[in-house]
């Protein structure tokens, strides 16, 4: 290795500008405020000169904006740029029982608009699917963008979903199994496409954007008339071979297949149809009806037994409470913290999801940004001008 | 960017070669093959004036060998190289409750020579640490090696390990908590030192050398008289936030906490000390007993009961049986598999262990060579001369 210069060849060199432009992106977003080019520099560790070109260079294909200097900066002020977040879009699909709810978001993962249309729990594959293509619609309508503005999507589902994004189980849906949502969304959207189960996505979400920010292994509880749980493990969603994680509570000890009927067999809720009960009790037990916090302490104590066996199972940090019993998380979550504590080495913290409504949409719209990124701004990806991606589904 | 060697600075240089180096001595290392140059140019996409350059300073700095031309070739031979596996060494120890394990193995996880100590299971923290130097200098002499050989060491004890590699929880060896095990292998000696839980290195083992070979997502379970488990997640050794995973046999409705009474009870076993029932009550099942078979089939229902609560959470491809019972593999794999049935959506594959006795210290060797990978194989290690690095604990 003797001259330095000739041993590059052209090849290397674009592998090499390609690193630079990744890091240098990287930081700017991570950033989340305007950076001066020596800021970047230092952050990214690069030579001054291969941080101009950089710049420059990513500017001109539109990735980074340079941003009015401070006001009141005396003499002649340092140049600063920051990410593009609007420099391309995701959407995010919620596939409920009773709802659908699709959300436009920019490159941070901020939505910028949705569109929401309720369902029938007993509407047909094909009425489901037909309510999808319009919520798609109408997000896109409000956001004021087209198909070919999505650089991708994903959709939250009920049911097991595996690798290959096919639904493979549904309880709560007889007719939904089987269903080609991956190629129904294709005829929608010319983009790269992922579908992934509803509770997993809201466990993404609160992870990103939640009360689950910054940890790395937290179990999320999916509290409702059909509990569930979603991982996330070393910092990523856990999928599991087949998609069916999270499934301990189908084991009869846990005593999850029939919790709910403490809270359906409580007095309050006598003669009030079962998918009422819940609302009722807890509401009975926050004014502190006796018979009420009874049936809320016997819920939580099942609750507990089937969640210990998968905090003993994973150790975690954070136990997340989500899912439509999270409402009412001011009368659960105590019950839940003390009915766990006898059966756990090292309790881990509990605490209620606060993304509500729009976890499983959030989710999906972040999980859509993390396929981008493998895309745009990994290695292997391409930092190419910001343009909606071929179709690769 | 017009000239492009005008855009190279030479700290930029200097971070391309280290990947070009990098992305050489990985494929060499993979192919477990001597490869030509063209072979080596074709799988890592370098030019073939980057791949001459690379090979020549690898081998000067010890890295790879060239070898002989296969015998018969005609013509001029294309050179070929290997990966030199000699060029360093790792350090895997095996702390049991009754025996003491040390194993030196070359970069690629052979193993060279080891050495062996029983200890007593009532011996105390300083005489299982005595035996831990003991061990680990016999098998270094047997190696005709010394402490400076070693590039990296890692230890797996009974009990729960933190990310610290703090023993913050035995059951097996009351006064084995908080023993200064990294500490005491730092005087040993002077090179990167971890400490894990047993279970997990075991696992870790039968993913890298074992049945697990290629899996991604799998249980292994120790079953033995005190049960245990340990995952590999996403293809990856799951650690959880406190290093207390696997521990689901603690939650009584699983049955494990007594399960071994179904073996200590059985008529067969009747008189015989505690510690000797199962090997006889599987020794009689395998000659046909049929109160021994029933103890085997009770035994193993209990054990599939803990096992599906982490199958059903994790859904993994395949659950390893392991531990001291895996040796009778061949009278509880099929009662095992069938128990399993009824509780799984999907029952995933269940297969014994092959490693045996040297599983904890195999793994204790693949755990150190990852962190050696890190030091030198990755893009932030440096891929120096070989020489036994700096200590950093």
């Amino acid at each position: 290795m003797r001259d330095d210069r000739a041993q590059v060849s052209g090849g290397d060199l674009q592998r090499l500008r390609q690193l630079n432009s990744l890091s240098s992106i990287r930081a700017l977003r991570a950033a989340r405020r305007p950076l001066t080019l020596t800021e970047l520099a230092a952050i990214t560790g690069l030579s001054r000169g291969s941080i101009v070109d950089v710049a420059g260079d990513l500017r001109e294909r539109g990735w980074i904006a340079e941003v009015e200097p401070a006001p009141g900066s005396m003499g002649r002020p340092a140049r600063r740029y920051r990410f593009r977040a609007d420099a391309g879009h995701a959407l995010g699909i919620d596939i409920g029982v009773h709802k659908i709810l699709a959300a436009v978001t920019d490159l941070s993962g901020h939505m910028i608009a949705s569109g929401r249309i309720s369902v029938d729990a007993g509407a047909g594959r094909a009425a489901r699917l037909d309510a999808v293509s319009r919520a798609v619609e109408a997000a896109m309508v409000a956001a004021g963008l087209t198909p070919a503005d999505m650089w991708g999507v994903a959709a939250g589902t009920v049911g097991v979903v595996n690798r290959q994004g096919e639904i493979t189980r549904v309880e709560a849906l007889p007719d939904w199994q089987g269903a080609d949502l991956l190629g129904h969304l294709a005829e929608l959207l010319p983009c790269p496409i992922a579908v992934e189960n509803d509770s997993k996505l809201a466990a993404l979400a609160e992870q990103r954007f939640g009360v689950a920010a910054g940890v790395r292994d937290l179990v999320y509880l999916h509290a409702g008339r059909r509990p569930g749980a979603a991982l996330i493990l070393d910092g990523r969603l856990y999928h599991g071979y087949g998609g069916g994680t999270g499934e301990v509570g189908l084991l009869r000890v846990t005593g999850w297949p029939d919790m709910a009927r403490h809270l359906e067999e409580c007095p309050v809720a006598e003669g009030a149809p079962p998918e009422d009960a819940a609302a009722l009790v807890f509401g009975a037990a926050r004014r502190g009806d006796a018979a009420a916090k009874a049936a809320v302490r016997a819920y939580a104590e099942d609750l507990a037994l089937g969640t210990a066996a998968m905090v003993l199972t994973l150790d975690p940090e954070l136990v997340v409470l989500g899912g439509g019993f999270s409402r009412s998380a001011d009368v659960l979550l105590g019950p839940l913290r003390r009915a766990l504590e006898p059966h756990c080495l090292r309790v881990p913290q509990v605490r209620s999801s606060t993304l509500g409504d729009e976890c499983v949409v959030l989710g999906a719209a972040g999980f859509a940004l993390d396929r981008i990124d493998q895309r745009f701004f990994s290695p292997e990806g391409a930092i190419s001008r910001p343009a909606a991606p071929l179709r690769t589904t």
